[in-house]
């Protein structure tokens, strides 16, 4: 493999440089394993391209060599779509000395970027310029843009905003022979043919690489309301939705539902964290915000919660009286996954349903898991706005996680059937990477897989681009 | 023809009815000729499915047959892309029976609804569930939903709302053999490989034909205000709608631009609108709407207007008092179009422009438009918050319409080369159809061109959908 690749190497360098092509084993370790540390691969190289231009030489000259190429961003992956399989024939092609802010464009509300830039950076380069992009999620520091549109990332704002798909308006792309389609237009209304840059987001790098993008900007919210509230079953939580919905409208930024069982667990392992309204079956944890000026924010919450206690729906609920008690009530949603991964690990599930499925769902599965794993402990919180639930399986008491993991193939089938039956989705918002493949074929129609297979072919005829990622 | 037809026809027949496959030549008429009365052509039949299955029946017989469609809603395009063309070989595939509304999942905010349904009557039924649809636009009564979501429809909301295209969850589509892909999912998160409806959402009815669609629904607006400003220069309106956003937030769901000379024609042709504040060079009509309860949006606007008055943003401002006066404000600008029907021909456009080019783009035009036609008389108004601008040119005084039109290549050039040096688009919201196709040939990349064309062939190999349309 050392002669054959040789060539190659060689062009890469005079491309990107010698310090930006590494080959030693410590160079390339960072970027040959995803950050969970599930997935190694072997990689016959990492090329670091500082521009369009050098990104795109990169690409042509291993499609010239018909070497495959895996595009990492800030190797965040939850599926493994970043990493390199292990025969070491690829390249692994990293978009992060790409990071810059190219242009802000305040009067058009959007920023043109580079797919290298963090989404911290882009946030506070929104913010900077006095304006908001809403993407936000648990990586932000160092996931990139180009892997958030990619993947069509999700996060905490999809209900207001939804996901990263709908926050471009342009993108600039390297295809899989190294041309460049430059479709950075910062454009709300352009029906000037198929709209090219929808194949490119969600796609997971096997159709193009994006190189950079034209990100749609919002005002700043100037009012920020948090609440949590009790309630007594997950059809509650359902209707307090709609409540919220029709008493703040647009000012509903996220919903999230949380089980007891997750409260309880995120205070085993974080004391310090309150426990605010004890003693209930389910919470909610709601924000709203608003960039109005002398917005009646709080009020209009205030009197949504009072009718829903009055109403029955809720059974008590606080809002967040500063910002540090907002913290705190977002710190016992946001702990819920380190202190599972302290507990020992989970067979986790990152599903979406239709709203109205939910509380159906969550009775059927668990007298399905209850009956195949007696004492199974289960972990239930996430956007319920978006109907996007992270429903993760704790093992029994006293039975070693690693045991219980092996059992995930046969509780996966319980659940993925179940939310197939309910017209759910397996994966909502981190993508298929490496580790869905095989629940896409088997959830997805034929006809649906045969279509994506015809636009890999006509876009990537080589299939050089992430193989063996999404399909 | 009619021979080789007979087989053909003879199997439609079996599929749908002979009462609905039409072929004398006063039966097919109303579905040969676009609205605008622009384009005439001659079907082989038009074909009528009332359900799926005979769509997609109908689909595989045309297929097996070789022979092409024109999918066609409620024959409203402005740019011919549901005329067949006059060789009288294509079939044109009505989808006015298939109307019904399948589904409404309150809970879900979500409506299911066939391809044929006219948008008035989707936007109805979501009112009658206590929610609401936010595409509108002046065809409403008689355009489809299908139509208005396979050219990507915008309309007066896209500034809160977005294009047609953000408006879906989930398509069921009929492929060019006559496969159906059930992709009718009602899910806000759905990473589960391309997002295959995004490939038939805006592209004309050339890659598959939608025969129904998972709609999302919003909350109803419960207090709305209109108000009316005059400004000095067309710079002060994008200052205005900065000012509007940061005050406003997301309530802001119209921003239409408005010239004096709109003014002055709208109220010749009909002297009954009111001419609120007169002598201005340039008006703004905004509207803005709110689902909460108790909104203070009368009194935000109301303190915007003042700040910009003051701050010499605005010469002056009205706000409506009622819906009567709200009603009269927006038949200031929706007579617009019927005026300049009423006083002849004009040379028009559907541009987009980053909202900050607006005024530069603005200025060059009119300079070049003097020079190369002296006298000529600008019509410029539009959906400014979107950056799309219905740029139209009215002969000089004395030159008769017709005249002036065969002028049109000519001042095409001038408008588009002048749109495309500021990174704007052609065709904002009416698509391509047959009407501009040699322009998306002409300011589209080459490489973009082609990238379409893989697509379509990937997807319609016998390149029978809707041919001659897009590419």
């Amino acid at each position: 493999m050392a002669e054959s690749a040789a060539p190659l190497l060689a062009t890469l360098r005079t491309i990107v440089g010698d310090a930006n092509v590494l080959t030693a084993e410590n160079d390339v370790a960072p970027f040959s394993t995803d950050w969970r540390d599930r997935y190694r691969g072997r990689p016959r190289a990492v090329v670091r391209p500082a521009t369009t231009a050098q990104l795109a030489a990169s690409v042509r000259c291993c499609a010239e060599h018909a070497v495959p190429m895996v595009p990492q961003g800030g190797n965040t992956s939850l599926c493994g779509g970043a990493t390199p399989h292990e025969g070491g024939h690829e390249v692994i092609v990293s978009l992060t000395r790409m990071n810059r802010v190219r242009a802000i464009d305040v009067e058009n509300a959007t920023m043109t970027v580079e797919a290298g830039a963090t989404l911290s950076s882009v946030q506070q380069a929104a913010a900077d310029a006095g304006l908001m992009f809403p993407l936000s999620l648990a990586a932000e520091g160092s996931c990139a843009i180009g892997g958030n549109l990619s993947t069509n990332a999700g996060g905490t704002a999809v209900l207001r905003f939804g996901n990263a798909r709908e926050l471009v308006l342009g993108l600039e792309v390297v295809l899989a022979d190294g041309r460049v389609w430059n479709g950075l237009r910062g454009l709300r209304k352009d029906n000037t043919g198929y709209d090219l840059k929808q194949l490119f987001l969600g796609s997971e790098g096997t159709l193009g690489i994006i190189s950079a993008a034209v990100l749609k900007l919002f005002p700043k919210a100037r009012t920020s309301t948090t609440a949590f509230a009790a309630l007594a079953e997950v059809g509650d939580a359902i209707a307090l939705l709609g409540l919220l919905r029709q008493t703040l409208g647009d000012r509903l930024t996220g919903f999230e539902l949380i089980s007891a069982e997750c409260i309880e667990l995120t205070r085993r392992e974080f004391p310090a964290v309150p426990d605010p309204l004890p003693g209930h079956r389910w919470y909610v944890l709601a924000q709203a915000d608003d960039p109005a000026l002398n917005s009646s924010l709080g009020a209009l919450f205030e009197s949504a919660l009072s009718e829903a206690i009055e109403s029955g729906v809720a059974q008590d609920a606080t809002i967040a009286q500063s910002d540090a008690q907002a913290a705190e009530l977002w710190a016992l949603r946001e702990n819920i996954p380190e202190a599972q991964r302290r507990e020992g690990p989970n067979i986790k599930h990152d599903i979406s349903l239709p709203v109205s499925s939910i509380p159906s769902f969550l009775d059927e599965a668990s007298a399905q898991l209850d009956a195949a794993f007696p004492g199974v402990r289960y972990v239930t919180f996430g956007h319920l706005g978006d109907g996007n639930l992270h429903y993760n399986l704790a093992p029994p008491a006293g039975v070693p996680g690693e045991e219980f993991l092996d059992q995930a193939p046969r509780a996966n089938r319980v659940v993925y059937d179940l939310v197939a039956r309910f017209g759910g989705s397996f994966s909502a918002e981190h993508g298929i990477g490496q580790l869905k493949r095989d629940e896409l074929e088997r959830y997805r129609p034929a006809i649906e897989i045969e279509l994506m297979r015809a636009i890999k072919r006509a876009l990537d005829p080589q299939q050089l681009l992430n193989p063996g990622k999404v399909l």
